[in-house]
């Protein structure tokens, strides 16, 4: 390959991001800068944490300059190096780009990985990187989830929601997900063990009034939801907060719903926090860094034992990018979402 | 006096309530059950949770049955007592109703209290009562002040809020208290030691943007809030979500804007606490009363010491009842409102 296609930030998307968003630009493959090396990238993970990067808004992380290409968590091979410690061949897994080549400066965000035990080194974007390691430390640290406690997931069918669920019923929970669709919540239960699937949707495909949801989810968990693992937001946050045990632990894990919405609708039913003396904590993986080698072990030993499943839903071709990423907000997505590159 | 007068609940507000929900009756004073006793009120506490208690919706208390008296903690002394523990003439403090005379059955939320060191028994619905508690525990529990830390009040002028506000002093934080009006304003610098105040409203007395309030704080609190005492909701809540500190803890102990507002406006900024790692705690003073005695005794000395001062707002007769509430929600109220009854 003589070119470094790059798929590019060209503008800040309002609301729901379109095509023109973007541009696919093509520029020659770097060289490393002093003490750098660059990394072909093989897959690359696609987050709705981006879109929020995709905004100039304040966030834990800067917004992804116009021009540059969009940020991406990537796992890759080390194409060539002025860096002692990275070895041409080396698989590497770290913070990059939607784009065929990246330069890695002196201490950037890049590690090497170990992808002898995985059968797909995009196993490191999935459930031994940052989604499944999110439902790990999110549920763990946060929930502090009892044998008999009741869970409640949002979001349950996505690549979180589904590891956050498996792992509660390692733990002894009962498991209720909301998902949106019949086929998702058939899979909740016959794929991720689930022992309710809640479907937000009515047979038209509307989203349910908070009403309506509220009072399925009162039927499933009439004592309340000791936690609940919040990856939506809006109308179902809405509804779950009217369903709270006394105490409960929210982790406020990811608001999809209201990413790409200029209008936010809100959270109307907060008072039910007080009511209930809950708790709400935000999370972000980000701070779990330095423990994802005790994460990664767990979760690929309880994989190696069957008790967990982690889905990966690979998408060909940095050309399509765009249609690959839009999945996560359309609802066809199912499993960890990553783009295959290489 | 030979009859009871009542303050009853005749229907339920809608949004702000009206003179129609309530109605003034007439019964016999009560005689003791078996193993009860009768209390003369003397002093009702009046709080935005009885607007709560006003609706048939979930709380943490049954709703206030139609044709009761609107429930209201009250201070006053043992009439006529079946119950060897209490006495006539007894002084005692606990969950009764808006009336002359209240019936506590055997086992009610009533007990003694010694008013031999306070200026006015009303002391015991203000400072030593559930308001000087709320802004105690609540802030040291759930808020863990740490000298040098950035204290952001909202309801700053109000009898929980300036208490946390000079709470917050002696525990060495900077503070920010936001209230409604020049004078509110200048009463919280004056009075209540705030470092900064802020006003929610503009020159015309309308509501700023969140947008205005939220630069406003971030004018005063340049690195964001630590803690966020919070007795408002709505837009006001908003703003501060935009002002967080890292791991900022948010005490969510009132939503008073939205008891009243059949059209919650519902919380936008909740990423914001994503973003920023950090926790929302719903707090009830109802759990701390075992707990009433240690921070009685500390919220007494501070005020014999001269560090606090808790402002009461004492309005006068049962017949006033419906006025003297609905000052909490025009924003007339400044201090601990309290209905003196006797």
């Amino acid at each position: 390959m003589t070119a470094n296609r790059r798929f590019l930030l060209a503008r800040r998307p309002h609301g729901d991001p379109v095509p023109q968003d973007f541009s696919l630009a093509e520029a020659p493959v770097p060289t490393p800068q002093p003490g750098g090396f660059v990394v072909r990238n093989h897959f690359a993970s696609l987050d709705p944490a981006q879109r929020g990067w995709m905004d100039d808004a304040p966030s834990y992380m800067p917004p992804i300059p116009l021009g540059d290409p969009v940020r991406a968590t990537t796992v890759g091979v080390v194409h060539a190096s002025d860096n002692p410690d990275f070895a041409p061949g080396d698989w590497v897994m770290g913070l990059n780009g939607l784009e065929d080549y990246s330069q890695v400066a002196p201490g950037g965000f890049t590690s090497k990985i170990d992808i002898s035990g995985v059968d797909s080194p995009s196993r490191f974007l999935s459930a031994m990187g940052a989604v499944g390691l999110t439902a790990y430390f999110g549920l763990l640290d946060i929930g502090q989830p009892k044998p008999g406690e009741t869970l409640l997931v949002s979001g349950a069918a996505g690549a979180v929601g589904s590891a956050v669920g498996q792992i509660g019923k390692i733990m002894g929970c009962r498991t209720i997900g909301i998902a949106g669709g019949a086929d998702k919540c058939r899979r909740l239960v016959a794929d991720y063990g689930f022992d309710v699937a809640i479907d937000y949707k009515d047979a038209g495909g509307n989203a349910k009034p908070v009403d309506t949801l509220s009072a399925e989810i009162a039927e499933a968990a009439p004592d309340g939801a000791d936690i609940v693992f919040e990856n939506v937001g809006g109308a179902v946050l809405d509804a779950e907060l009217m369903n709270l045990a006394m105490r409960a632990r929210i982790i406020l894990c990811g608001l999809i719903s209201e990413y790409n919405s200029p209008e936010k609708l809100g959270a109307r039913n907060l008072w039910q926090v007080l009511v209930k003396r809950a708790t709400m904590t935000g999370f972000l993986i980000a701070d779990h860094v330095p423990r994802f080698g005790e994460g990664g072990a767990q979760m690929a030993q309880w994989m190696a034992q069957g008790k967990i499943r982690v889905d990966e839903d690979i998408q060909q071709g940095l050309e399509n990018a765009y249609p690959a990423f839009m999945r996560l907000f359309s609802g066809a997505n199912t499993g960890k979402l990553v783009l295959q590159i290489a």
